[in-house]
């Protein structure tokens, strides 16, 4: 199912939505770093960069996997790659609070999600974790905000997910864009 | 110039940059739309699509133009579209803090860029402004973070620049992929 819009526009943002049917076909290490490699050419404040990505794979998979919620592990568990992605709360020079340090990693996660749909993949971000425990797991020190999880996998067919998955696994609807126009 | 990266990646992310030479031709409201709708497709914490965006043009521009540094006046002052946007700090369902309010609305604003990208437009994200000048200007409610202010036009000749903005018009360098990972 691809998404309706108004106008033309990219196909990956058409194509993109938050599928959940992802198969456990592994995701070889050069196209998760050429993910990466996307999401590092997004602008950043004075280009501080301040995005950074935990590539969980095998045990640090497990270990990832443990801090979401039931409902997300039910799906989630499928996918070959999760990864935590982080952001650095001060600006390296001089070190003062960056402002825009969360805005400019979630446009850096953007280019990953596309630049994953580009590649067919799926790039699925995730707010239903324990930041807390997420922390922890990996010793992530303070000076870095814990972003989302992504689940990374190639789609698979509908009936790798629950009946209840099922019937929710398509492109939700947005606000018509009057609503979004000040 | 062109990006040069180590992979390949979407064109539109290889392409894009902080373009400062913009001219000054006007930018039609249906494309300026377009661009909102392809920011709306983003993903967002329970769908709560936190993004806002005022449009500056006509009078709106000249008050919002007002707010930037006059580094960014100068170039800035050329593009025939400036667009402040914003972010809604709660969820509209409960009305509790919004974790990933900034993040979810930098995503969004990347696939505004990407998609003013692929229409041979840019969108150019600035943080050098008076947030206090900007919200007072709009009498932006309090609900609202300012998130930045982009500079939406049409690239120009080199030559529209001053000298030393003209030495800095291409992409600056990224730091390799390593760093970034955890």
């Amino acid at each position: 199912m691809i998404r309706q819009t108004r106008h033309e526009m990219l196909t990956e943002i058409k194509t993109r939505f938050a599928n959940r049917a992802l198969t456990d076909q592994e995701v070889p290490q050069e196209v998760l770093e050429a993910l990466v490699e996307a999401a590092s050419h997004a602008p950043s404040c004075f280009n501080e960069q301040p995005w950074r990505f935990l590539i969980a794979t095998g045990e640090r998979r497990e270990r990832l996997l443990a801090t979401l919620t039931e409902q997300n592990q039910e799906w989630a568990g499928r996918a070959p790659v999760l990864v935590l992605t982080l952001s650095k709360k001060t600006f390296t020079q001089g070190g003062r609070d960056n402002y825009w340090h969360m805005s400019d990693a979630g446009c850096a996660t953007g280019f990953f999600m596309l630049e994953a749909e580009r590649r067919g993949l799926t790039a699925h971000p995730m707010a239903g974790f324990s930041r807390k425990q997420a922390r922890e797991a990996f010793q992530i020190p303070e000076e870095y905000d814990i972003v989302h999880v992504m689940a990374v996998g190639w789609p698979g067919d509908l009936h790798l997910l629950s009946e209840k998955n099922q019937a929710r696994n398509h492109p939700k609807s947005r606000k018509p864009i009057e609503e979004l126009l000040l």
